[in-house]
């Protein structure tokens, strides 16, 4: 769609989504020679291991996303927001809302995953799971809700049932949630109710495997748990939810209630497999793909990140997270530069593992890189290192750093804003 | 609602309204012999000077608003979020939503107003007004997606309506917002579209009056309307508007498509007449005040603020602004506590005019000041001074000045975000 006629003989290469496959993709893509379209519904790029904080009323959405097209600026790419619809791979074409179609010479799927209920697509009215600034927003919004309603709550056991908040998933997200919310009730809130004490939060994390934490070792999980615990989180593991509904989830024999549920058990990828035709027997959805990352029978389609299934060398599948979207977006750039030029390509993807980490709270982490695990303090300045080097294209690093020091250390909560008004 | 049965003997101060106000009166009260009781319909308070800056993606609302709770924490003053449904005079107690009843010794309603559309409700869908931050984010939302949508259409008439911006009223809103949304367009979008020129966009001013900013001297006038038409404003005064439908603005004999209109011309008093069950001939619905800003017959009912009709020394409507609010506030707070300590209290309200002020984009402003009329920059610095100095109870005033600087240098616009996605 460039009015630059010109630049119509150049190849054209369309990225779908503007996460961290899509943007690193992108970025590698500026200086070849070609045209490049990323297509993303909404307009931001979000830095999405920090979204539970928003969730949680930590920082605010401006903190952790900004406009794509403000981070591409200048770089000769078009920014289109819309709506997939479709992809012709016969024709090559990309198909839009209202018609619209958007030709492509190569294309780069990376559409990332949206949560999965495991089939009770049900439960996501009460339970919501975390994924956009919007899924965010809204937790925020239920959560605060809680508390002004329990200040003008005269019943006693309404009042416990709006200060009990249950995390479904023991997860990385799941697990940082629960840190997150415990401690603003434990410390955010101090002194700004005056008919509850909103330390007598109840944060119940419910996970169905047998540890928190599980893609890590078990000394970390371990040591996650203790601290989950020290902040007063409640762990049931081994309970699988049986039923989520308004205000209540039930386990094997037991019904709890709580005005607050949030989802953090499960993805599934986006619909991408659907859009390319493709088979997949995958659980999630994912789209299987070769160790070029292209769909079998098309060298010119690439799909990568959370809806890839790409298999490691000793072909267990990549797991789902930043470092291999990131990765994997670096190398298709570096790939179609390559056949731009026209030469030989035979490097295959390598995913090089950096490690796993994990916050609970505002001075706690865990951390596995290689064989070194750490948990505690230095494990959170490592998790401090990692998020504030890897904010690309944010606002100034060292503004962020202030002001999440400042938020940090204050618990100012200019965030904890509600926004709709009561209806 | 307090548990603390030992304060039920003391007198309760109920505040409806925790705006410029509502705030002050509070902060007064603070340490005065009695329960203060702060009802609000959102959780926030917000500096509602700088709501144009939200509603033009120019600060992010977490840096104009902050928690009620949190302003006033720690000052034993109860907090309840809800919406207010009527006062019963006679029992002396305020009704809430689900049959709630708080009594009251003293009451001060000081709950604002909204925008008015002069007996055409039917315009709000189409030109949304700015009072809370839910408006500014659903104004800074249609703004936005304007641009997005130009990107992607090729009808150049439909793009050129896309890129069309009306503001109806010129008071210091409109023009603020004017100016405003004309430098994002100038500077702030630059070289993020591929497809067109930002530049291109046309800002539209409509007044019914024969000037701009009609509450300033001529010659500021002016210099303001000569500002905006640097930044490429266009001004039409002396315009009624005839109607307003999707995206059409009708005047005498012309229409103006337009893919965003904002109105800005008209406000009305909250519904506090009807709740006190006082008789107003005022056309914005203000509830009337003696020279204590009491309702007749009801010593014990102040109102102030935008919701009050209060006459100066020579007979004239005080204007809704934050001034007059914040020292009626005061003011009130003070009568009251001379009221529980059993003074006389014969010291009518006087407001103290401390001048007027509005900022054209981010070096120019009009101030007027007593006898003094000052435009240009140094009106500016006036104008970030005066705002930051009334930055009560926000957070830390340095931190928002270094953001502010950071913001206004750089145009980074990580509050550019369009949070819902499309549907």
């Amino acid at each position: 769609m460039s009015p630059d006629s010109a630049q119509f003989s150049l190849p054209h290469v369309v990225i779908l989504g503007a996460g961290f496959g899509g943007m690193n993709a992108a970025f590698k893509l500026r200086h070849a020679q070609c045209r490049v379209t990323i297509i993303d519904r909404s307009n931001h790029h979000l830095f999405q291991p920090l979204l539970y904080q928003v969730a949680t009323a930590g920082l605010s959405p401006g903190e952790i996303a900004a406009p794509i097209r403000h981070i591409l600026r200048g770089k000769n790419i078009e920014v289109l927001m819309a709506e997939v619809q479709g992809v012709d791979t016969e024709k090559k074409r990309v198909l839009l809302e209202a018609n619209r179609t958007v030709e492509y010479d190569y294309l780069i799927v990376a559409t990332g995953s949206r949560h999965s209920y495991f089939g009770h697509n049900e439960w996501e009215e009460f339970a919501p799971g975390l994924k956009s600034i919007a899924d965010a927003t809204k937790i925020r919004k239920q959560l605060l809700c809680a508390y002004e309603e329990a200040e003008l709550e005269t019943d006693a056991n309404r009042r416990t049932e709006l200060l009990t908040v249950v995390i479904i998933g023991a997860g990385p997200t799941g697990v940082e949630m629960a840190g997150s919310i415990a401690e603003l009730a434990k410390k955010g809130l101090h002194r700004e109710f005056q008919n509850f004490n909103p330390e007598r939060t109840r944060v119940i994390l419910i996970e169905a495997g047998s540890r928190v934490l599980a893609p890590f070792p078990e000394s970390l999980s371990e040591s996650a748990a203790k601290e989950l615990q020290t902040l007063g989180v409640e762990i049931r593991v081994n309970s699988r939810v049986q039923s989520v509904t308004n205000n209540e989830v039930s386990l094997d024999g037991e019904h709890i209630r709580a005005a607050t549920i949030i989802w953090a058990a499960g993805v599934q990828a986006s619909r991408a497999a659907k859009w390319l035709n493709v088979d997949t027997n995958d659980k999630a959805g994912r789209v299987p793909v070769d160790k070029f990352l292209n769909i079998a029978g098309h060298p010119e389609i690439f799909v990568i990140g959370d809806t890839a299934l790409a298999l490691d060398k000793d072909g267990k599948p990549l797991p789902g997270v930043a470092p291999v979207a990131i990765q994997q977006g670096k190398y298709v750039g570096k790939r179609i530069t390559g056949m731009l030029q026209g030469k030989a390509q035979d490097k295959a993807f390598h995913y090089f593992d950096k490690g796993l980490l994990a916050a609970i709270g505002r001075t706690y982490a865990v951390a596995h890189v290689g064989k070194l695990k750490i948990s505690g303090w230095p494990a959170w300045l490592v998790w401090v290192f990692v998020h504030i080097a890897y904010l690309i294209g944010f606002r100034n690093r060292v503004l962020v750093l202030t002001e999440w020091a400042w938020a940090y250390t204050t618990y100012q909560r200019g965030v904890r804003l509600i926004v709709e008004q009561k209806e």
